[in-house]
This record gives structure tokens, sequence and C-alpha cells, in this order.
């Protein structure tokens, strides 16, 4: 079934109360750390998480939130931006396979290979044919990294309201603790809100690996409901910490 | 239709005769040189060419009588030997994807991607369902860089008979500048004749990249077969020297 993005609510459900979900949280991000450093120590899996969302969904302060914990031996972030000139000089896999996890490893992707399906196709850099091509490419690679070196992916859309990202962005204008986030273009992108979500919907509904579609206008919820993902998933694994080597 | 190699003639063309096509071999690699400056100027295309073949199957031969024309700046070899513990930790594409070419460049791949379905198969090290998913995540890979970045594939399977690699191993041990190649495990894989063959053949015909069946009985032929393939594609292409930058 086809998932709308509209349909889906961007804020916690109505009974949660955040002082209850603030202390779940800290807990489930305590075993995240433990769950993420016997991973690291035990070698045999390994786990790509891939945040995508609007400018102002929250990435940067779910990585701080839920991550801190984790030893950082086994923790590697990677932002992707603007592609240099030879990451361009490549196909747009290129730059990103590079960079998934090895067995152990934790590896967050702020932004990803998406945006090559997202903002190259909202500003018609490229066409249909491409996307497609690209969004099957997407699926052949996630397929491959996760057969071939049990690697676990979780992808998160970041589910943010038109209204909450006005708010958003105006905080960066407003509070000097996070001008330098400020970007006029980021006001630009958000003229595009509608093609932007067609663009999500459709990457989030061909995809074979599937998404969590990640409630963030508040804040606490959007770390909880992350952290709560992961550690139910890993808790699955049976991971344990391995024998000395000799 | 599925090609089964015992049908095929690992041998030069009966009325083909040593000296024509020593030099016509000889105009096709000049003109090789040729096409591949004008690739590495425009920088539009790449090219990836492929040599896989038993041992003694004269890749290395090959690499130095087909390409010695091409200009170094735009010439990268890669030569995929056992993995390292690095690469053995990611899956069997990441180590690859690295090395494709950027745009301009040409790349050979001195065995590749394909040995971890061959060597990996043949000595029971992964199995079949193994095997199958590699397969496909191969002709996603080799789709990718070619819809995506303009690569030409050209793959070579070096046609050799069974008699043939007997001779080519023997020399390594009796010609004093070939011993440094000889190899004991050589040897050892050759018992494996027919399970390698069958693995060929299966790659071949997965393949949604053709390959081309390359005679290398005759070393002279094997020259001629490599060049004519390459320099009849870019041929089409209709490459052109760019303006100077400004």
């Amino acid at each position: 079934m086809k998932i709308k993005l509209s349909a889906i609510p961007t804020t916690a459900p109505e009974d949660a109360s955040k002082k209850d979900y603030k202390k779940k949280t800290e807990k489930l991000v305590t075993r995240l750390g433990e769950l993420q450093n016997i991973m690291y120590a035990e070698g045999k899996y390994s786990m790509l998480v891939i945040l995508q969302g609007m400018d102002g969904s929250g990435k940067d302060g779910a990585v701080r939130n839920v991550f801190h914990t984790c030893t950082i031996a086994g923790l590697d972030l990677v932002s992707f931006k603007k592609p240099t000139e030879e990451e361009f000089a490549h196909d747009f896999l290129w730059r990103v396979h590079k960079w998934v996890p090895q067995k152990g490893m934790t590896t967050i992707f702020n932004r990803s290979h998406y945006e090559d399906i997202l903002i190259q196709r909202v500003h018609n850099w490229i066409d249909m044919d491409r996307v497609k091509k690209r969004m099957a490419a997407i699926n052949a690679f996630e397929e491959l990294i996760q057969f071939d070196n049990n690697t676990l992916i979780f992808k998160f859309y970041m589910h943010i309201s038109e209204e909450e990202q006005g708010i958003q962005l105006q905080q960066r204008l407003d509070d000097p603790a996070k001008f330098w986030k400020h970007n006029d273009g980021d006001w630009e992108e958000r003229k595009l809100w509608n093609k932007y979500i067609d663009a999500y919907e459709y990457a989030i509904n061909e995809s074979t690996t599937p998404w969590h579609i990640c409630p963030v206008d508040n804040r606490w919820y959007r770390d909880y409901f992350i952290a709560k993902t992961i550690v139910d998933k890993l808790e699955t694994l049976n991971m344990k910490l391995p024998q000395p080597a000799k």
C-alpha cells in the first residue's frame, strides 16, 4: 500500500506526555550505546542510519540527542553536501558506497543518495527516466549491503509540517546561537514544498527497503521514535561480546 | 541464447595469417591511443575494460600489447588480488566501485568483481543463493555506471584451451624470465577446470551487459581481437577534442 505523507501526523500522539517520553528516551539512548558497543566489539553486523528530511526537520539535533552514548571508535557521521567536482565525475552512488559501514561500524548519513532523486528532481536537473533508473540502482545498492555485509539499514524520513518548518527557519534568524545555520536558499527551497513532498513520497513508496516515518514537530518525540526503532531491532540480534583474541 | 564455451574456438580463425593480423593490430593500437586521448581530453565518456580468464590466459600480456599507446594520465590499471581485511569487512562491490573510471578516464580491471562468483563459488566458500544475489548486484552495478556516468564497459573472457594453459604454466617453470609468475596454487586451481568453466558460463550467460569471448591460444589474435572490439565501438561515439578553456 502506498503511503501518503499528508495522512500521517507530524506530531507526537495526543496522549503522549513529554515528561514520560523523555524518561523513556533516556533509557533507550543508554541502551543504544550498550548495543552499539557490542556490535562494534563483535564485528559481525554493521548499521547504516539514514536521516532525510526538509531543511529544519531536525536531523542535526537527532544525531546529537540519540547517538551521544555510542562508542566513538565505532561511529561515523557523514554529511552529504553538494558533490565535489570529482564526485560529479562519477555515478551518483560512488561517493556514497565509499562510506558504507564496515563490519562492526555504525554510520549515520545526514542526507544521502536520496538527494539525487529529490533536489535533482524537484529542480528538473534530471528527468523521470533517470529518477526511475536511479531508484532501481538505490534498491539494488541497499539490498547489496544488507545481504552481503550484514548491514542493518534504518531510513528515517523526518516528517515535519510546513508550519513547523516556518517556525524553525525563523528561529535561525532570531536566535544568535542558531544564526550560523541560516541560509537564504532554505527559504527558496521552501517554496517548492509540494514538489518535495511528491518526490519524497515516490522515494518512500518505491523503496524495497522500508522507511520509518518519524514525526518531528515535537523534538522530544523525534528522539524517542528514532531510539526506540533502532533499539527494538538491535535487541532481536542476540549480539554478544566476543572472547578476547588469543 | 545461452553460450557454451566448449563450442567456441580458443584459436584464431583458420584463414587468419599471423603476419597480416600483426599489421592490422599495430594500426588498431595506434588508433586506440588517439581515441583514448580524445576521450580523456573531452571528459564526456569513460571506459572500463574488464579482463577475466584462467591463470595463464594472457591478461598481463594483453594489457602490455594493446594499451601501451594510451595516455598514461588517462589510464588506470587495477589488479584485484585477495581482498584485504578492510575489503573483506565490506560488501564485495565496495572495493570495485571505488575504482570505476571518472569521466574521461580509461580503467583496466585485471580480474574483477567476477572473482566473487568464480573462485568463491568453485571452492564452495559461498552457496548458489549468494551467487545469484551477487549476480543481480553485478548487473545493477554495471548498469549504474553506464546510465549514470557514460561509462563504456568492455568485458573480455580470455578463452584459453586446457592444453594451452598447461603449456603456459609449464613455460613459467622453464623460462627464467617468467619464473617469477609461477605459483604452485595455479596448478591446484587447474584441477578445478570444469568447475571454473561452469562458473564462467553462468556469469557470462546471466550478465545483462554482454561479454566478448576472446580466443587467446594465439596471442597475436588475442591482441587484435581486443583492440578491434574497443576501437570499433569508440569510432561510433563521434568524440571531439574540446575547445581550450577560457
